[in-house]
């Protein structure tokens, strides 16, 4: 025997970190950040209050907002090889790995890059904040052949990042919604990626490369692509039976049903599911079109009734964005851009009270020497 | 409480994964590769060999050893595409980088990048390992202002890496050499970049993504950039005395000496380092300079003496690497092109027998509100 622990698949249960960043109460289904509850949260601030939060560890009073949202928007832009490096790579180069390419890329173009310090990481994790809507919505123009679209400094973070999307300023009410679900998605405790991003940095590698790794750990089909899935599902579908029906075709087939459940608690409704479905609902009103709601509350029925389990957070984002008109491939790339705020915090984290992750293996294969 | 678990600082100890592919055998202080002992394969086996011992579970025959060199001669050629990018990144970025973005690129070139079956994930792995010199290489040259340098199909594995490197076709001598360190480098169980390859592949990413993130990972100062501190160190002194020394007065400072010792193992020397100090001797002898040898084996000396360490594989290959005339800064990424092997090996492992790496935290943040 080489260790004396017990093998846990996946990890299962194990304590990996200690943070104070975030915790999934999952006794009662909420979800801590830095102290205060999430959907609390979702009801009084905005994504730009979570990042301060994330970051400096404190809600932002209005001067301190003031600040961040100039910091942001004065680094919106990209360098120009950005825009040349994606347009080098091949056409159908999956979304998330123009991503991958493009924040790699970012590396080299930062000067201080061997400062691990917090308050260099912390501006660093700034100007990637806000970097990132411009390398998120313009590595899928241009994989589509399409000029990138320039980020606008008189617009807000989430009025900017949807802007670029699809080449209007929404309305206020769109505006509030993709901010709500930025600010949802933001963080979430010790999901794959964030694991990825912290045992990189435990090397003391930089923050670009813990991110980088974080892109490729999301975009794996188990991890980050349930939100679009969820709208291909949708799409298959016409009316609210015909969802139920898709959806019982799939339990009968015993096909994974995305968009509910969840790996670590869930006994019932994602509480950001929830505000998420209250946006849907605002959503339709204002397009005078139901149908989706009404699909996505069948849905919710029948796999309630049928194998007792509730929607995430993905299934009720799903039918927003669509409703926002934002591409589907674009999801999780949306995602990303979200969750990079807590990223760069568990990143920071991990710098500051460092231990370097090198975990053991139970061996399973061959032994034609002996090994005692 | 969220879990009964410990937190245990690094996952010192913990069991991360099943595998069948390799283990350090703490007690003997032997590493067991497929079965095989490491040290026994460097004797009578090349760095091809423990391609296909890694990838197929088995030694190749004749017949399939040839096969294998042909598979990755046909694939030395980079597209031209990630030249052109690797020209656009800012000349200071840092060569793991370099290689990090080439490498994320990629994945953009691979027609079949959805498909993880065994068979796609190999031929994926094979044109990665047939790939990774040129691309590894070529970042440096190119990050230095210098053109690519073609590889070349009439070159060994090993020799047309090293021709790349140095631009004349290497010595028999330095050709085994080189091949030696290759081999020696190629697969250690679960060091931090692995265990990043296979936290990312457990998404159901691909071996694209997983190999990036273990590009990171490997660059950070506390995993992979030994080798080149050990070079630096030496070239501070210029006689084993001064070499003495210097070691002395960093063990007087509590500085760390690097090229010594080893998280998991090592009660004596590093099995591997003694098979590169031979090589070491060979090329000491070949130039008619032992200066070198006598340094390094000053420092060993000491260290023994004062603290009871004994030298890693880093701390003897770094003199051969000055030796063969590989510039410092290659020292990291030629590594990487070595551990690849066996990183491709533990994606494919994973994909086969998946479960999603997905840990706890042990909270330690505020509780604005109450956390049952």
């Amino acid at each position: 025997m080489q260790t004396t622990n017990k093998f846990v698949p996946g990890l299962d249960g194990v304590v990996a970190s200690e943070t104070a960043i975030s915790l999934l109460d999952t006794k009662e289904e909420k979800i801590i950040i830095r102290g205060y509850e999430l959907i609390e949260l979702s009801r009084e601030n905005d994504f730009l209050d979570m990042v301060h939060l994330l970051l400096e560890n404190s809600l932002p009073t209005a001067e301190e907002k003031e600040k961040l949202d100039k910091k942001l928007k004065d680094n919106y832009g990209l360098p120009k090889e950005i825009y040349d490096i994606l347009k080098l790579l091949p056409k159908d180069t999956h979304p998330m790995d123009g991503l991958r390419t493009g924040l790699s890329s970012l590396g080299g173009f930062d000067k201080d890059l061997l400062d691990f310090s917090t308050e260099v990481n912390k501006d660093r994790a700034y100007d990637l904040l806000a970097k990132l809507p411009a390398l998120i919505v313009n590595s899928y123009h241009i994989l589509n052949g399409d000029e990138p679209i320039e980020p606008r400094q008189d617009l807000s973070y989430g009025a900017n990042f949807l802007y670029m999307v699809t080449g209007r300023v929404p309305s206020k009410l769109e505006e509030e919604i993709f901010d709500r679900a930025l600010l949802l998605y933001s963080e979430h405790e010790m999901p794959n990626s964030t694991f990825t991003a912290r045992v990189i940095a435990s090397t003391m590698s930089d923050l670009y490369g813990a991110l980088t790794g974080a892109v490729a750990s999301l975009k794996g089909y188990l991890h980050g692509g349930a939100n679009e899935a969820v709208m291909h599902d949708l799409l298959k579908a016409d009316s609210a039976s015909e969802f139920e029906e898709l959806i019982m075709n799939k339990l009968r087939n015993k096909e994974k049903v995305m968009g509910f459940g969840h790996r670590v608690y869930m006994k019932k409704m994602d509480p950001r599911a929830l505000v998420m479905k209250d946006a849907l609902k605002q959503l339709c009103e204002a397009k005078g079109d139901y149908k989706l709601l009404e699909m996505c509350e069948a849905g919710e029925k029948v796999m309630e009734r049928e194998i007792g389990i509730y929607p995430n957070l993905d299934y009720y984002v799903a039918p927003c964005y669509w409703l926002l008109d934002i591409p589907i491939p674009l999801y999780t790339p949306i995602f990303y851009g979200s969750r990079a705020s807590g990223l760069t915090a568990h990143v920071i984290e991990q710098h500051d009270n460092n231990r370097l992750f090198r975990p053991r293996v139970k061996y399973t294969g061959e032994q034609y020497s002996p090994i005692k």
